[in-house]
């Protein structure tokens, strides 16, 4: 990639991008903001605040109850349905509920029941930390010949995909691995990885938070089991927004929710006082959803379909290149350290740069530069990518920032034992 | 108690009402509506509007992620510490997250790891049947020994207290009941029925979901272990609003989550591959919590601190004793059966009214009458008393109009196995 320092450089790139008009599609209160952060908590869509009106004052304040037969108890499936498409599932394989963490333990205990004859879970140290501890604990629950195995990545950036393949054997039940890594990025190939792990009869289950909204996905294709996802990084759904998970359709009938509510009951107003469970995915719903936080999901999923994956994910790789291009002249002489793979087939929409002083230059970046990344321990800046509405230039000026910071020891002012931020 | 059946009388009781003013501080968008249904879901505190906006535009659109360490990560203790003051309880003793169900499979899985040698959970018929399916998951999860005692209703209406007692032995870890039930209302006496559980050594677990903000409960001085508890009915905290968890204090580092995600975890940032569970209520948190939803929950709540629940639950007496008063002049010769018992201090904050045309009845209120209660199978009127809101006149109108639907027959329009309203 032959690419320019300066800032016109940046600009040029920003007026050929032909996403560049979904910008405005967002609010920006702060113009001077940069946020590089979209992959933690991505941007308040325009129209979800128009949605939010109607939602409290129509729909809650003057519908009131009616409202659960005027839309909201099938929501769960109408807002799957649409992030169905974009992972490559059918309408009926995608549902919303709970949290990313909760629909993990589902899916998990489920799988380890149906797995017969085998008890352990194979996951690596890449893997987001909530979901090796949700597994710890479905790993306990179901008594003492279970077992979960955690394989060490090989540089702390790929995943460790060599002795994975070497790992999985007639007593592994299931292999759990996020699809694009929190911290590095690192992105699996999901069709090769699935396809070992069926070859031996385990299971995956993926978890797609990081990935889905910005990696094309197909999980169709890739004949997965079962997977999880967030909804507020890329999907813009809204701080803490309920999760969705997949489940394959011909898994639908043979897996059971262990946590069995009445939102998951056949025809749940006959208050029958045994469960009998509603056939597809809304049986493995488990309570009364959160509406508000479920409902607003919804305009930022519309905004990713309008813009097509591939248009996004093209962009996205132009970006992360661009930055990695910028970081190699730039910021590697400073003592900057790439901590995502440099293959771009490897990567999902983040990237990760080390540095020695990281928490302290993640510090000054975001109390005295206008750039919010986010920090993740021990060492890595994290710059999201959101291609919806990063430009190019937040890019060069944020890479522009952190060399002032360096250049001008601008992080001495912060103690290096500073609060974390999240 | 002596009344009048005009409607001059019901205005008489509106106007010397020391609560009737908070009305104004709900939004009635539809002043012609009688809602009868605040039990089921509570009317949209207009101070809830304000707080939404500022959540939405200011909170998530422009401090995006930095409103997780500016206030939402500890949303959760926050409210909670709030309903605290409506249970009786400490404020570190209770914390929102989560469904009243997943809440319920939580508490109901730790305390059956904690009763080393007990394996039978206790419960009735009159429970929500949500809770008896969670009851049976958390049961067939554990093995084979576990098992559930759904005890009958002797009549209907009424606890199942004698057999009960009978019941609990060395064998019972929970005793797991609706504090007042969802269809007939009926209240346990809690001190006396935790108490009885104690002495044999078994725990209790309470759901608060229709007592709470309508009865005062005082869960210290009950000595109780656990309970649950919506917010979306009596505390108006929004459609499947999160719900509350309490824990008596000394039972906290006792008992263990089985859902054991990152926001229960030690310094989550610091990112640790192992759990390490934070000390707490925090401990029973999982997943990131649905932000918006658990946010606007605090508005209704503090509608309720301000009116204070002994004033609430002097109102809701006289207005249920009230409805009983009309029921028996006015409704009972037509049909209609008291399904809730009579005794006030047996009774929660709604009254059911059975009908052998229950259901077409409930169709031509809601319909044709301009009146919105429930309908809970098989002939259950089911009337909430909200006494933030409701007022004396909504009562006498309610009463006529199943009057005039039944002298006038205008339910024949309506089929006998028409839709169920939720």
């Amino acid at each position: 990639m032959t690419i320019s320092i300066d800032e016109a450089y940046a600009a040029q790139l920003d007026a050929q991008d032909p996403l560049a008009p979904f910008r405005a599609r967002f609010v920006i209160n702060d113009p001077d903001l940069i946020y590089m952060d979209g992959n933690s908590l991505g941007r308040l869509p325009k129209a979800t605040i128009a949605m939010a009106e109607d939602l409290i004052q129509q729909q809650w304040g003057t519908r009131l109850i009616r409202s659960w037969n005027e839309g909201w108890f099938t929501t769960p499936e109408q807002v799957g349905a649409k992030i169905a498409r974009l992972i490559g599932a059918q309408p009926d394989e995608v549902i919303v509920a709970d949290s990313t963490s909760i629909n993990l333990f589902k899916l998990a205990v489920s799988a380890l029941r149906h797995q017969k004859g085998r008890s352990h879970i194979i996951t690596d140290n890449l893997n987001f930390p909530s979901d090796l501890y949700i597994l710890q604990g479905a790993i306990d629950l179901l008594g003492k010949h279970h077992q979960l195995d955690i394989l060490p990545s090989p540089d702390d950036i790929h995943g460790p995909v060599a002795e994975l393949l070497l790992r999985v054997n007639h007593q592994t039940a299931l292999v759990s691995l996020s699809h694009t890594t929190f911290k590095s990025g690192y992105t699996y190939d999901m069709a090769a990885i699935t396809a070992a792990v069926h070859s031996i009869g385990a299971m995956v289950l993926w978890d797609l938070s990081h990935s889905v909204g910005s990696v094309p996905l197909d999980v169709n294709a890739a004949r997965i089991d079962l997977a999880i996802g967030c909804t507020y990084k890329y999907l813009n759904g809204g701080p803490g927004a309920p999760a969705f998970l997949y489940m394959r359709r011909d898994l639908q009938e043979r897996l059971g929710n262990p946590i069995t509510g009445w939102m998951g009951q056949k025809d749940p107003f006959r208050l029958e006082l045994a469960y009998q469970r509603e056939p597809g995915l809304r049986g493995f719903l488990t309570g009364t959803p959160p509406m508000l936080s479920l409902a607003l999901i919804e305009p930022g999923v519309d905004l990713l379909l309008e813009a097509g994956l591939d248009h996004l994910r093209s962009k996205s790789e132009q970006q992360s290149e661009y930055l990695i291009a910028l970081w190699e002249i730039l910021l590697a002489p400073l003592g900057f350290t790439l901590n995502s793979p440099r293959d771009v087939r490897q990567r999902g929409s983040h990237v990760s740069l080390g540095h020695a002083e990281g928490l302290r230059i993640d510090l000054a970046l975001l109390n005295d530069m206008g750039v919010l990344p986010d920090f993740r321990a021990p060492d890595n800046i994290r710059l999201g990518i959101a291609p919806l509405y990063t430009s190019f230039r937040d890019i060069h000026s944020t890479v522009m920032r952190l060399r002032q910071i360096v250049i001008e020891k601008l992080y001495e002012k912060y103690p290096g034992d500073g609060p974390v931020v999240t």
